[in-house]
């Protein structure tokens, strides 16, 4: 399996809930999904592969040459959000299946030694958009969430996890590969390689986050009638937080990022004043300290829209994690492949959050970045160049060469 | 029918939809709306009126005792917004049954030689929030939309009025009652009254108003990898823009009033930047010229809001209507029975829409309120106390009994 083999599975797999303008739409078992999966499935067995589904939907292509040994698993998740690129997740899954086949060859060619097994994996559920949370079969995998908890999610028609994945046949019963190593390749979803003319990032740690769920209590009323001076106007108060947020990252230039991308209204009539609003809002930073600060400024600004607005917020802080680091000892396998094949590389944080970052906290694990043009991402406009592409590959396969032989070990998490 | 049983009746209907706190849940066609519009018609028929459905499902209860004879329609609507007072629009079409079937026994009983039929109407969809637009059956009735429109219109799941009339057995095929005059009665959904200890309302005309929709333009973006610079928000956008409309009614305090009720994000990922948002927008006034001065300052803010927020933004004027006068010689019917009943009435302007807006297009229409306390509206805890409720059907009873004796001409629409 060459470039070529690589470029031309890309291709097809592209097709799989193309968009017009070059994107993809294939939001978690929907039918896009579920058609790619048949064919990535396909794509395995024709490869030898054994493929299995866990109870959470996660697949895996098994190759398994060393029986009862641990698994060197290597993936990323073929999900998209609505109108996506067709590179995010996508890419670092069939890179796996290539990197992963090219090992396993390459194994038996010099007849080496290698004490643990190789698979890809094709998480479920990673985008979120459709069923929340994001990077649900990781979760599960990892012991983060109740595989029951993940079953009983619902989209907003009210389909289970559960149905979904039985509908689609993908609802496994197996038991889930143990694994031993994880890899996974990815776009890197922002400027930094590109700016600097780099073709590998070494991803060696995450960025820190406050995510927060903020639900902005107001009063029903009528939108015409009333007066202004009566209204608790819900969704005033969250639109004063929308602007609020910006407001926060344009403060700290450069280093704090802040995002709403989810708010629903209630009752969203054209003629009532909305007595609730819900958002999601995100701080994310490369500096804990920032991060910390940049939470504090929104709980004060917080306070003084309840005043300004006359509506009650309540503020939950979901998830927070600080600069979270990837084992030093992958991030130089990444070095010494991308040296030995002549590839400029630099050390990057990830902003996006990745099945790897769960992954890393239960087997060494390393996460590799290829460039994005312009950064654009979580848009069918997303690009990376077929020569990055294909040098992701390589690398990622040497990487995986080392990590079969044993290379990393429960000291290197 | 006196007012005990009135009082009665408003309690029966009043358990159709009932929320817990005292108010109802009656979208158009749910199954709170069929049961109470079936309840309706038995009562309807226990008194002898004959029920019919026109094309697009507005219930008529008729009493013809001039054959061929055009009818004094008296109405509103039974349909409520998601979580709403049981009172608004109720109150009308219970109010019209009670007022119209005193007066025919009021004309039988003195032999008095009335031109005219009478009739109850409850006008299909006023509040719009299930199948947009609002008054959509006084719409159709009145020739301001064709009827296949409103029978094409689908709610958020798909479902048309047409197959939802079908379903519950209302698509009429008859001819509408040809209509010689309207009446209305309505809780006024605002405080004069209440602050001037009127129990009736002379309504005189509409304020003026100019109604939007809004859609900021923006580009999908990954909500934490993006560089803030870089973002291109359309829920930023469009919050500034609600936070806009705010400052508009705010620099001109009590003259106009300005909403957002509706705004819907796509994608609505909590890690997608949204690339597009829709919102309705309205500005109303009892001053013509604040209202167009008002729309000129919003389309100046919106012009900023596009540099700032780097969005582009399309907003359509879909209504605009200046001061809407009722006929003075309606009004007159009104302030006479009043006085003659000894009850303290005042003029006022409507604010919010009603089907009688609609009416008073095509016949002489007459509009009556009672007082809302404290001014709540759209909102569970609307109220209006029994002796105005009681009092309100008295002094509809004395102008249907005018119109019936055909008082108003088509010179007094």
């Amino acid at each position: 399996m060459d470039a070529t083999d690589f470029l031309n599975d890309f291709s097809a797999m592209s097709a799989f809930g193309a968009t017009p303008d070059g994107g993809v739409d294939r939001e978690a078992l929907t039918e896009a999904d579920v058609a790619q999966r048949r064919w990535f499935a396909g794509r395995l067995a024709e490869h030898g592969y054994r493929v299995e589904y866990d109870a959470v939907g996660n697949q895996f292509g098994l190759l398994e040459s060393v029986p009862g040994a641990p698994y060197v698993l290597v993936g990323s998740h073929m999900d998209s959000q609505p109108t996506a690129g067709r590179f995010d997740g996508a890419y670092g899954v069939l890179a796996a299946f290539h990197a992963v086949t090219r090992t396993a060859q390459a194994l038996r060619d010099t007849d080496a030694d290698a004490p643990l097994n190789l698979g890809v994996v094709n998480w479920f559920n990673e985008e979120g958009s459709r069923f929340a949370p994001s990077m649900m079969g990781s979760s599960v995998y990892t012991g983060l969430m109740p595989a029951e908890r993940a079953l009983d999610t619902t989209d907003r028609h009210g389909v289970s996890v559960r149905d979904a994945l039985t509908a689609a046949g993908f609802d496994g019963s197996g038991e889930a590969p143990r694994a031993a190593a994880y890899a996974e390749i990815h776009v890197e979803q922002g400027r930094e390689l590109e700016n600097a003319g780099s073709t590998i990032g070494v991803v060696t740690a995450t960025w820190a986050a406050h995510k927060f769920r903020v639900v902005v209590h107001g009063e029903q009323a009528h939108s015409g009638a009333t007066l202004m001076g009566d209204r608790h106007d819900a969704l005033l108060g969250a639109s004063m937080l929308v602007v609020a947020a910006r407001e926060i990252a344009d403060a700290r230039p450069g280093v704090v990022h802040t995002a709403v991308g989810q708010l629903d209204v209630y009752p969203n009539s054209p003629v009532v004043v909305a007595s609730r609003v819900t958002l999601l809002l995100d701080i994310r930073s490369a500096d804990v300290d920032a991060a910390r600060d940049a939470a504090a400024d929104l709980a004060a600004r917080i306070q003084r829209i309840e005043e300004v607005a006359r509506v009650r917020i309540e503020s939950t802080e979901t998830h927070a994690w600080g600069i979270n680091a990837f084992g030093e000892n992958g991030a130089n396998l990444t070095r010494a492949a991308s040296e030995a094949r002549g590839l400029p590389h630099q050390d990057v944080l990830t902003v996006a959050g990745h099945d790897s970052v769960n992954m890393k906290e239960i087997v060494p694990t390393v996460m590799i970045f290829v460039p994005s043009v312009e950064g654009i991402s979580h848009n069918t406009q997303e690009f990376t160049r077929d020569e990055d592409l294909v040098a992701g590959v390589d690398v990622l396969t040497d990487v995986v060469g080392e990590l079969a032989r044993g290379r990393l070990t429960s000291s290197d998490i």
